[in-house]
């Protein structure tokens, strides 16, 4: 299927007017802002969603299963010992599941061209799992996400599974895998940045 | 870049033998040499490398960093308390990490439109993150993944994260997400199965 050009430059417009709202609002957080805003500087691309990575807390049977699952807890930045304790504290329905995720990016782009040098500047920071997820009329949709992520059950029932002394740990290590997480979206930036610098589009 | 056919057809000849090794000398669980014989038996298809998910024991500072890292345990079925109680009864270097890993599975196609149906295909099954990877002379390189798995630190130095009491929750809900996965792949040779019946190369 070919990207129909209209198409895709009508919806990247759209997709700019709601970047610039988002940023206008304070939507987005700065080590995401200026990433999204250099892919739309970018001829053949633009990016339709984003996350800089996330810590959140899910009652669940399992986590990736959205059915009859609640979410406890968001935040995208570093968690505290209180607030886990406070998260933990609560009941119950089935399992408590802290997620940490590394970032996210969803792209179109308006050539397969494009779609291969954002995958590999992708991979070139650390975003080992991107790759091109569908092909349409109005754009080639991107994946880039990177391999970085925890994925925890730490409660069930009434019965909390992570040890009292382990407590500190298991928030630092969340603590740690956001940030490295972040860090990847910073390579990301250089990478991209470096591109245009070298004028490949 | 086009892919060249001759090299591809080569690429998976060679493919196929090495499989028929693989399946000779027991190399291979069940649960996936079907699936892989299934795609081989598409004309624009073949797999190069497949994992049917496992569970895997790090010593680590962080789980995706293979430097100074040690694989200290690894097994493609359910493990037992007994297990899991050795496992961490052992002294560790940095962290202890369990990670659970769902079905992985990696292709070449000769053509864009297979790569297509290949990740519709993955993504009906459940394979959520499936997608072109790269464009080679000798194919189009897929990754078919799902959102299944766990990434857990157990212990770090001499203290266990896990509580006394939660443990058998712990090796009960890797075991439940190992099998989630390979329900997956069960999944996969359904779907895969069913486009050659319905005749979609």
């Amino acid at each position: 299927m070919r990207v129909c050009r209209d198409l895709w430059a009508k919806k990247k417009e759209v997709m700019l007017k709601r970047l610039l709202e988002d940023l206008h609002i304070g939507y987005l957080d700065e080590g995401i802002s200026d990433l999204l805003l250099e892919i739309f500087k970018r001829e053949d691309s633009f990016t339709i969603s984003s996350c800089s990575g996330r810590i959140v807390f899910i009652d669940a049977q399992l986590p990736w299963v959205r059915k009859m699952s609640t979410v406890v807890f968001k935040k995208h930045a570093p968690i505290t010992i209180e607030e886990f304790l406070e998260i933990t504290e609560k009941p119950v329905l089935s399992k408590l599941w802290v997620i940490v995720t590394g970032p996210i990016l969803h792209l179109s782009t308006a050539t397969l061209k494009e779609a291969r040098t954002l995958i590999s500047a992708g991979r070139a920071a650390g975003f080992k799992h991107s790759g091109i997820i569908s092909f349409r009329k109005d754009g080639i949709v991107l994946e880039l996400r990177s391999g970085i992520g925890l994925t925890y059950p730490v409660k069930v029932g009434s019965k909390l599974l992570v040890s009292h002394e382990g407590i500190a740990d298991v928030v630092s290590t969340c603590n740690e895998v956001l940030m490295k997480g972040k860090e990847r979206l910073r390579r990301l930036k250089e990478v991209i940045t470096n591109l245009r610098d070298r004028n490949i589009n």
